[in-house]
């Protein structure tokens, strides 16, 4: 087990009708004006931003609104935004909506707290230091961002979707009701549901041996997982199948469950610049084609990891001759899940064409990047990674 | 799955050496004057005394000490802690030590910041909204106090030994080093696993349904303790298994495996009488004698549950025409456990005799006070419990 440092301080109000108290907690909070920062017409039309200016109201918060947040949140509005809060005074930045809608809120923090543009710091590769107090009313069960230490945006100058990595944007509070994803669609449920996944699982796959306790949780989290997403995706409305994911949405991006461990995130990072490039791909969606893809192509560095997996997780009883068939029989059972629960598993499904991959090869190693997993990943591993997704 | 609000601010250091950066870290936190608080000659003999006040001494941080904290810590000498750091304008309180030290700490800081003597709240059944900051360097695994919102003294008054449960006594930080808990003796070795297995299962059995997460998260880290206890009392100085036995203890107590549970902590309170009375008691020996008796007693109101855990974290097929044998079995499987680790599993062996009961259940039971459970806890069922360790 390394060295780490653990702290979330989020504050998480979990269950039925947290939202109703929204206004009397960022008030406890401190907030004096609140940026209500929100996506389309979803939040409005099923009631919720009533529900939380209602609260605003009650509480003698004033607000101002920023909606239009796009998937893959974009730079542009995130400036935007920056300019509106400071020419209103806000000093609280409150998300309702799901990890994009986060992520733009994170992003306008960083910038008014440090005086200057996000992308700034994703250019000079340094981390800020303060961010404006971020509250989310949570929409989606996915991206984990409600209590993560990470905030990924997209430049629409360069299409570059990139992260900033930093504890000053884990948010102060999350109001998390499950309720309020039983809209979500099951295309939607099932990207989400591949994303609590992968940010378990990029922890769980990092060659660093004696974290048994991480281990642990973080097969515990899948399993729980891998039920509430086949309840969810049977019947929406399963209160407890929703409580199960919006949890564990929170759970497995807060750092819990890479405790010890050297979190490198290699199919993040090559996702991001699918869904930056495409962006009509749903980020869910291009993690579920890349990370069993991926899994083959590095499976014989860490057969004993991949058997782990698919014995504890997916039910393979163990080869004790041949450990990587078991292995292998746990990525086809993952991906066999994914199918099920409407997931594409090819670059064909997400509309990738192999003409495609050059441009978005460049992306990722530009600058004669590689990146760090269990072998340096240039441009030639990741199109045979690309090429295991065909 | 219950409402719940999960809040665990608590920055933890985790590792080698992290009690090196102890000074500056706590100057970070705004202290000013810190009250280095210990128990016996253990922290000095190790050294550990020593690194911690040359790393004050390096950040410039004036300190005042206080040792003496005893195993079930005493109001008498939390009353003079607080007289002392009164008098000595202390802002910090550090405790160096295992779970007795912290909740001395805790108490006093409770003291110290609402102006009052610590008593009161239990007198009162208040919960106090403040606490001086406390800080943990922590030698033992056991009773996760280093990240917990509870606090257990001990009034030598009355011999009542008695929990004040606040968000307010939450630590601030907490510097995890294994090897500082090397040395602990497999005696107490053993009471530090039984603890953090309890402070687990008493979230576990609450009869609440649909948890299936929080239960999973408390199954996989049940399991990693199992582990890593039998690999920490054949090896004293098993860096992984002390590793995962001292962050288990974090995550067994800050609430993680309670989220959406009714926790109602029966074997606890029935305990916390036992060792109050008989100071020779070792918290963890009480709870390894009584939470199988308890667990007898109660099971048939759970069956399927007691099956479970059986099944899961003990390794017992499971039986399908006859749950209640599984369950039957777990219990009996976690005594076994219990005596491979060398603890006590009778009242007798804890030096107990049936003619001390009345005096221990008449403090339990105090003004007609039932303890709630599967079943409400009175005279009669606890004494029954107790014959069920005999």
């Amino acid at each position: 087990m390394n060295q780490f440092v653990f702290c979330t301080p989020t504050k998480v109000y979990f269950g039925r009708g947290v939202e109703a108290a929204v206004g009397e907690t960022l008030r406890s909070f401190g907030a004096g004006k609140v940026l209500l920062h929100y996506g389309g017409s979803s939040a409005r039309r099923s009631g919720l931003l009533d529900k939380v200016t209602g609260s605003l109201q009650q509480a003698g918060l004033p607000w101002v609104e920023l909606g239009g947040v796009e998937p893959n949140p974009k730079l542009s509005l995130i400036r935007r935004g920056i300019e509106l809060c400071r020419a209103e005074g806000v000093d609280f930045l409150l998300a309702v909506g799901g990890g994009s809608v986060v992520d733009s809120a994170k992003a306008i923090g960083v910038g008014l707290a440090n005086g200057c543009d996000p992308w700034d710091f994703i250019e000079n590769k340094t981390v800020p230091s303060k961010c404006t107090p971020v509250g989310v009313v949570l929409t989606l069960a996915a991206a984990g961002s409600e209590m993560s230490n990470s905030d990924v945006i997209t430049n629409d100058e360069n299409q570059l979707k990139r992260g900033i990595t930093a504890e000053a944007v884990r948010p102060a509070v999350a109001f998390l009701n499950p309720e309020n994803t039983f809209t979500v669609s099951k295309f939607q449920t099932g990207c989400g549901i591949v994303d609590i996944m992968m940010h378990t699982l990029e922890r769980y796959f990092t060659g660093d041996a004696d974290c048994d306790l991480t281990d642990r949780l973080a097969e515990g989290l899948l399993i729980a997982v891998r039920d509430a997403g086949r309840a969810a995706i049977a019947d929406p409305a399963d209160y407890h199948a929703r409580a199960t994911l919006m949890w564990a949405s929170s759970l497995s991006h807060n750092d819990l469950t890479g405790c010890g461990k050297d979190r490198k995130f290699p199919v993040h990072k090559i996702e991001h610049d699918i869904s930056g490039v495409h962006d009509n791909v749903a980020h869910g969606a291009g993690l579920a084609v890349l990370f069993p893809a991926w899994a083959e192509y590095v499976l014989s560095y860490d057969v004993m990891k991949f058997a782990q997996l698919a014995n504890r997780v997916w039910g393979i009883e163990m080869n004790f001759d041949h450990p990587e068939v078991t292995a292998r029989e746990g990525i086809r059972a993952m991906r066999a899940y994914f199918r099920e629960i409407g997931m594409p598993t090819t670059m064909k499904e997400l509309g990738i064409e192999p003409e495609d991959y050059d441009e978005i090869i460049g992306k990722t190693t530009a600058g004669g990047t590689t990146l760090r997993s269990y072998l340096p990943l240039g441009p030639d591993e990741i199109r045979a990674i690309y090429r295991l997704a065909e």
